[in-house]
């Protein structure tokens, strides 16, 4: 098989270079070139210094779904088989719904390959099963983008906070729900209005129940639930309740009493003592609704299409995790993060150590606090006629514009304190026209420097 | 050495039992038992199903740090070597300092321990040095409690977000400031009083110098440099600035302008071709100060002690992640996460699989929508006399109090909506009180009913 020419190690070493390469080296096939699928390729084309190798691209009526910018060493393909017997280590399934995806997922782990996949409803279903075969095989199946897109809260729960015993998890897991409640919201338009606001922009499907009944929602819940409360639950046993009967009218409501309205997926373990026996009664409280959160809550502060979790543990407290919850690129970069993760883990067996394969290798910049930004320059002078004048001459004669000046009123002429905000220019140049300023007579203390990020 | 009883397997399989948990089995000696030490150990004795076991705990003057709540079988001692000639495997670090903290760190590490630790200072300046240890003994030394307490963001950046190309990372990393400032903000009062009644209340150190001049949070900025942007960094070649010349004026004008003030760290790197070479010259922007940041950001809404960081990516953009920076119980959390990452990692090497070691098992609970909260009744009424009475009645009959009921004005008579708020009750006894409620005839359209979170 031809390599890209750039993997080649250069110099003396370069024998060498290429074993160690090849022993490092991880293989991905990927099934599905959709919009995630083709943001996954073009992340690790474009990764620098990475082990990870795309070897195969599968796709119905594939020839129509070929690009210019993969590499021709990798191969295009119609057929599951291709890529079942082929040197792939790892298959990325990003072609969504249920079949074929989890028999090919099955074959694909039966064959001694680990997998990625982003498919929340086969996750939430056939979740413990997939994995449990994927131990049997000495393999692994990775699912951080099946919920939350970018927002690395799998990896998160299970890893970040393992070391807790979280018992709630909430969270704003739909993007299409959010992003139509918000519109609400902030218009004041009826809830019909702002679906098909929604569809127009691609926001919403042409069909979409799924997100706002809240079935996309606890399947989420429901994955998030195993990881993160070790509850094994099926998504058909979480209730779910559509925001489609919220009007305008209840976010009036719901701002009189400091609230805001959103569709919340909650899950919370409460364990009790049973009184007739020894055994602990344990109980999931499990729903996708539309409920009230209080304003000052950062589920209240979800904007648009982002995604948030809090996770409660009982030692940690509560633990924030935000960012974009769908999208190409983002999804994607959960993608390629399990990827890397199963690599490491990979040749940590092979080598017997804790390696970086597939990170980057450090670098050694510069480093510089000459931040280009806009600058707050507050004064406590003692007042007299000329002063802005002469400040003006001082941060002209550097190139710097003032952008406004504020002075609060009622201060003692002799204690005068007031604000010069500057348009953007590098910190260095303020701090220069401050040596001067700051030698004005006019001066009680030395002017207080901020940028404005 | 004995074991606590409940280790025992118990029944006809206990010989098997044993040896399984022998094989899976992970010894941790602790060094340091103040506050995140005694929260670790806690939290390793409290944890269910765990293969972890705590074997020594370190202390200077360790008689009078004995506790009753610990096995027996652990071992207490003021001697380094007692662990280091132990079959400990991972030696955890908790005692803070650079010396001897960092010898026998090297120490535990050349003898073939992993390492975890929670120190800030010793990372920031030999985190490098340390890592490339732990690699030549196959060893791992994990350090995830060394900033934000227990945010994962060490792992967030490194596992989650993996997949992504990191440019930007700006954070809240420091409690101390951020609570300081906050009351500026909160009370108008001066920085001195502000810092004097942090002091009081635990919030800040007698010598409050390496909080406030920025020194404590350049050092993590140099981890998260590190392990985000791949940017090998020295803390001291990171400008600090105080917040010491903030003063309450300062929040005034900030407000005026749609901002306020935090101290915030923030690494950026920027790479530009350089017109003469093909090189590319990579710049990293670094500096912990005071800052003006818009109300809107996530960064102004950071409350208190609490941490917040926010990882801009090329291909995910932002992401947050947010929680308790400091605290025995948070970063005790982080602390066990990493001894369960690496005693994961240690039974993925020697069985070859994919192991659940640590981890809780699943249980299969049963699942309930019934969630104990207060609710929001939103009516669409035809309007005429009695109608507040008859839904009182049935709600009251049901057992559920009234908490307040709200009418905007200026609504026909015809489609008049109202909300009837409910004290906190089981979601269950509002919808049973519900299905009598909608089949009054004065309602337009059944009730619309909402938990309020």
């Amino acid at each position: 098989m031809t390599r890209p020419p750039k993997r080649k190690a250069p110099g003396k070493n370069a024998a060498a270079g290429e074993k160690n390469l090849d022993a490092h080296r991880c293989n991905v096939a990927l099934l599905g070139f959709g919009t995630v699928g083709s943001s996954v390729a073009r992340i690790l084309c474009e990764r620098p210094n990475t082990h990870l190798r795309l070897t195969h691209v599968l796709n119905r009526n594939v020839a129509r779904k070929k690009v210019d910018w993969l590499p021709s060493s990798v191969q295009w393909t119609e057929h599951i088989d291709d890529v079942l017997s082929s040197n792939a280590d790892i298959v990325v399934e990003v072609m969504g719904g249920l079949q074929p995806t989890e028999d090919w997922i099955r074959r694909a782990l039966a064959s001694g390959k680990s997998v990625v996949t982003a498919n929340k409803q086969l996750i939430a279903r056939s979740g413990p099963e997939l994995i449990g075969l994927a131990r049997q095989m000495n393999q692994q199946i990775q699912f951080g983008a099946s919920v939350a897109g970018g927002v690395p809260v799998i990896s998160g729960l299970h890893d970040g906070l393992g070391g807790d015993e979280l018992f709630k998890i909430r969270g704003i897991l739909n993007g299409t729900c959010n992003y139509i409640l918000s519109q609400i919201e902030a218009n004041g338009i009826p809830f019909a209005t702002a679906l098909r606001e929604a569809q127009r922009l691609g926001f919403a499907e042409a069909d979409p129940t799924e997100d706002i009944d809240g079935l996309d929602a606890r399947a989420k819940l429901a994955i998030l639930a195993r990881v993160g409360l070790h509850c094994d639950i099926k998504p058909e046993n979480i209730v779910a309740r559509s925001i489609s009967a919220i009007d305008s009218v209840d976010f009036e409501y719901a701002n009189q009493l400091g609230c805001t309205i959103r569709q919340i997926s909650c899950a919370e373990l409460k364990t009790e003592p049973k009184p007739e026996s020894k055994v602990k009664a344990t109980q999931l409280f499990a729903a996708v609704q539309p409920a009230l959160v209080e304003l000052a809550s950062p589920l209240a502060r979800v904007e648009g299409s982002q995604n948030l979790v809090v996770a409660t543990g009982r030692y940690g407290g509560e633990t924030v995790f935000g960012g974009h919850g769908a999208g190409g690129h983002p999804t994607a970069v959960a993608v390629v993060s399990d990827i890397l993760a199963i690599a490491r883990s990979k040749q940590a067996t092979i080598t017997m150590t804790t390696s970086n394969a597939g990170q980057p290798a450090e670098t050694t910049p510069t480093v510089t606090a000459d931040f280009t930004a806009q600058h707050y320059l507050r004064f406590l002078v003692r007042d007299r006629p000329g002063i802005i004048a002469s400040l003006a001459t001082i941060l002209s004669r550097s190139g710097i514009n003032i952008d406004s000046v504020l002075q609060k009123p009622g201060c003692p002429k002799s204690h005068l304190p007031f604000l010069i905000t500057l348009e953007e220019c590098k910190a260095s140049l303020v701090e220069q026209a401050l040596q001067q300023i700051n030698s004005l007579d006019f001066l009680v203390q030395p002017c207080l420097h901020l940028p404005i990020l």
